[in-house]
């Protein structure tokens, strides 16, 4: 681990590394042969592949997540004997996914490989880029590299997953660089709905690969430090070799607003508010909003209260790192809230998408200790609903508006912007980076698709835009760039404590007992004269309300009682076929009944 | 039921039966000897109560359904012993009814008033309006009204229930009148995205009704037959007691596009599509939108083949009435698609919701006998997601595109327009017929909100505003208007041949279930010596992965034998007890052990 250090300027050339992977490679000797006129022939970016073109020391790219799904981002980058990885993220489970918490990448191709990582760059602390860190670290510990917010926010999932004190966490600044083996890191700034956002140039015996992480492009960001365009345009200038871009919001033209807009939103809507108390939901993530809603609190003489577990620990390490300009007795301890009217006080809390234990959430079902809301609160969502989560807003909607509140929530009023670059930004960023090859990530097919097509208008080849998939190898020496290989990848179930125990087959019964219930038989047989001796039983759950169904049960213990009779002295001794026999009786006689198929579970008990 | 009858022209004084329901209330004399008065009175309406107004023969509107919710829309209207009903529609249950197939309301007020319905009246043949009449009819079989093609379709609907036989269906065209006992119902027609919709004036002796259904402005809808503002205003000059009225887009501010600008975009994507199959997924009941598709086929020279079992049951129905130009030829047998170059044929269907089981999502997973998606393909979907569908469509647009198709859904390519009237819209539907009073309907409480909100700002005063629930009844005497009482309201889930036998307990139990499976324990006593003689065994069902997980199983099984063991012996004769000390004892042992409480179910044998 002692190779990865931090140098303080970009480098212009590969790292040191890579001429010894190319030493170290015979069949490569041409690429430090020709490192002058490989890098003059890249600064003219060629699109089309000529005989000159020089192979050089491949590289390996391996997205494990990320592709083809929202979430649990996550790439491996491969050189010669060196390994690291980009992001390790976790995504929220689906609709068919009952009882899951969480889902991780696959890491099998990584801990097969341990001894080759050097470490670990997270581009931000999202949980689709972090949240699968700590899973990771604990099969995995290499060296961590993010900016000061983000290992800032690393430390609180360590922490909690007891397994801080024995991983290394390295703060890194944009604009410098860490070496990776034979190849280097160099973090670029980008905006994007957290703090600290960055992108990577990653410096390979190959060229150059940049990766976007998630961003957009904000000329008026809330802390000054906009994306670092000079720089991906001096990149581009020296020669990319392949692009890695957000494609989140591919499908959507023109470009995304600017975070001060929600600025100028909450002002108007402070006044509109004027007499009320206020209550604003939000991502706990996005620093710089709940900096503008502290700077309107400051500007219109209110106090602010922060609610929400996950509120409140963002809010502190924000603080802590200096990412939150708070003035001295702005914000209030929750129980110091009943000494200040309604007007001079606005709430911070967590819940924008309604989820179902959040502050915002059970102050809707008037289930919170502290808060009740009444006609006298004036409420901002100031967030859009994720896919899915539609429903659960719009009942913690319907819930406010119950209780007499105004609460804003719609596109109308603009109290939200999003995070991702939209088609114009991503064309920005082409335009820039002006890639050889490009691989469109962060998104579901649709995207890829879009943010392909978007690349392919610019004059890209057909050929050289790559839409893969999560467990691909995609390969280039510089020249050419394919899909070579495949290693394990997929979704990794986390339920409780339990890391991979829910599978297909546990995930099919649940589903299956969630549509239609389960029968239970139960059956007690004297195995020494193979005769029933106790049942057959019939217990029922999820089934139908059995009180007003008794014919049916009476009815079905026929069914399987004259099962049982029709049996003959062999079947009786063969227990599988026995208990086989009992199911489908059942289940044809439940069906044709109530068109519903119930699990139905024979339980055989030897007396 | 000889009573009712269909008149030729709109009453313009409320119907005969008003003066028999007068008189057989002495307390209300007063309706009858003034009635020139009153309706002298109620042509200039006035927005004060004086104390010159004179209070009549009180009507009361019930919701039984549409309120606080999307779907199973449903109104009793009741005057003196007259009552009738209009919809009687379904909704689609959440994500929180697992295993349920449709939810309808609850019809104990109807039935135990079932002697006094004077008939059903339906606005339009949607699913939310019509879907639970085939229910409501097997309790209480009373005569229906509705236009040609809704009563068409519902036609459709009592057939597969196999009780068209026995209902009495009475067609009516805009501009009658049904009489209802001391009402009659005025069908008055709408646009909106079905053909033949229509609303409802109310003639009761309280004054008139306006109820609107679904409704939109169509100013160039594609069967020439705009919404009957005139009518509307009409009777806004007459008086209009109260109106009630769509509230589905009531937080949309401007105007729902014509359904003809989607014949246009269809017109420049049939062009864009050229030299492809096209393929386009719309709901089957939006005639209108059928219509300009074959139009566009005409018109470009191809063939058109229907998919989908409601596609093709609705477009017969509707070319069977006469509500769809298919010119001959034009539609081919699925059988026939092969004799016809890509460029030459349009496939419509089913599944622009991404409905699992129809066919455009068998087409996108490659499991349509008759279907192979490749880049051959222009596929159009018609339609915007339902909030909860969002995920399946996406799903289904991501494996078309995978297939190499090229296919259009979003917003941008102006592919659909709502059915349903926006802010502008609802506002001239208030001005025309300047109701006294306004009860907001068909919406979750955040519409009525909004919509409530609307007439406020028209000048409405507030408590003439009423945002009512299901189970409310709120009488009107010409005067006042307010909730009096409350009736039997809520859901009933159909699942499979069940109606109503899936309540809150099974639902808790199939949520359980879903979320960390079942675990459950077998022993077998021998009650004459009260000794455990067989077991304890474990059987689990969607908790974990067994054979990874065999330890867990065997130390639970220690758990069980020591809990057991420590039984007293007349702890052992109790067996609630003992089940329930088992219970407690293995689900302290397995959350402790993976953080999930399974549902336990232990099953106690004699032997």
């Amino acid at each position: 681990m002692n190779e990865t250090n931090q140098t303080n300027k970009p480098r212009r050339t590969p790292a040191p590394r890579i001429q010894n992977a190319g030493r170290s490679n015979p069949k490569q000797k041409i690429v430090t042969g020709s490192r002058k006129e490989t890098a003059a022939e890249v600064s003219k970016p060629k699109r089309t592949k000529t005989s000159r073109e020089v192979r050089k020391t491949p590289v390996r790219i391996i997205p494990l997540g990320g592709l083809n799904e929202i979430g649990k981002n996550m790439t491996v980058f491969e050189c010669s004997n060196d390994m690291f990885i980009l992001d390790c993220g976790l995504a929220f489970p689906d609709a068919d996914m009952p009882g899951v918490d969480i889902v991780i990448p696959d890491f099998t191709y990584v801990e097969r490989n341990a001894d080759k990582i050097r470490g670990i760059v997270i581009t931000h602390g999202h949980e689709d880029h972090i949240g699968g860190l700590a899973y990771l670290l604990k099969k995995v510990n290499v060296p961590v590299y993010a900016t000061r917010l983000t290992i800032g926010l690393i430390e609180g999932k360590l922490k909690e997953q007891g397994i801080l004190h024995q991983v290394k966490l390295n703060v890194v600044e944009p604009k410098k660089t860490v070496k990776m083996g034979c190849m280097a890191v160099e973090f670029v700034k980008v905006n994007h709905s957290i703090p600290d956002a960055v992108g990577m140039a990653i410096h390979t015996p190959a060229g150059i690969i940049v990766h976007t992480g998630d961003f957009k492009v904000d000329y008026s960001p809330i802390d000054g430090k906009i994306i670092d365009l000079a720089r991906f345009g001096e990149l581009g200038s020296k020669g990319v070799l392949a692009l890695m871009a957000d494609s989140t919001n591919a499908e959507r033209p023109g470009y995304t607003h600017s975070e001060r807009t929600v600025g100028e939103s909450f002002d108007r809507l402070f006044k509109k508010g004027e007499g009320k108390r206020i209550i604003i939901a939000t991502f706990s993530s996005n620093i710089h909003r709940v900096q503008q809603i502290i700077n309107c609190a400051v500007r219109y003489g209110r106090k602010v209260a922060v609610f929400g577990r996950s509120m409140i620990n963002v809010i502190n390490t924000a603080i802590e790192l200096g990412y939150l300009e708070v003035p001295p007795g702005i914000i209030i301890d929750i129980d110091m809230m009943n000494r200040y009217e309604n007007e001079k006080i606005v709430l911070i809390t967590t819940g924008s998408q309604g989820e179902p234990m959040s502050a915002l959430t059970r102050m809707a079902m008037n289930d919170h200790r502290k808060v009740v809301i009444t006609p006298m609160d004036f409420i901002i969502i100031s967030a859009t609903p994720i896919p899915g989560n539609e429903k659960y807003v719009t009942r913690v909607v319907n819930e406010l508006m119950k209780s007499g509140a105004e609460v804003v929530y719609e596109a109308m009023y603009e109290v939200h912007v999003s995070g991702h670059a939209c088609q114009e930004e991503l064309k920005l960023m082409q335009a820039l980076t002006r890639p050889k090859f490009f691989i469109p990530v962060h998104g579901e097919y649709k995207h890829l698709k879009k943010h392909g097509d978007l690349a392919l208008q610019m004059g890209m080849p057909k050929e050289n835009v790559i839409i893969a998939e999560i467990g691909n190898v995609i390969e280039t020496d510089g020249v050419t760039m394919k899909v070579v290989s495949q290693v394990p990848s997929g979704r990794i179930l986390v339920d409780g404590l339990g890391v991979g125990d829910v599978g297909s087959i546990v995930l099919r019964d649940r589903k299956h007992l969630a549509q239609d219930g389960l029968i239970i038989i139960v059956i007690g047989i004297e195995k020494s004269v193979n005769v029933v001796a106790a049942g057959p039983d019939i217990i029922s759950r999820g089934f139908v309300y059995v009180r007003e169904s008794e014919e049916l049960f009476v009815e079905a213990r026929n069914v399987l009682r004259k099962t049982l009779a029709d049996c003959s002295y062999a079947e009786m001794r063969e227990w599988t076929t026995l208990k086989g026999k009992l199911r489908d009786a059942l289940s044809e006689y439940i069906y044709q009944k109530t068109k519903r198929s119930p699990m139905i579970l024979p339980i055989i008990m030897e007396i």
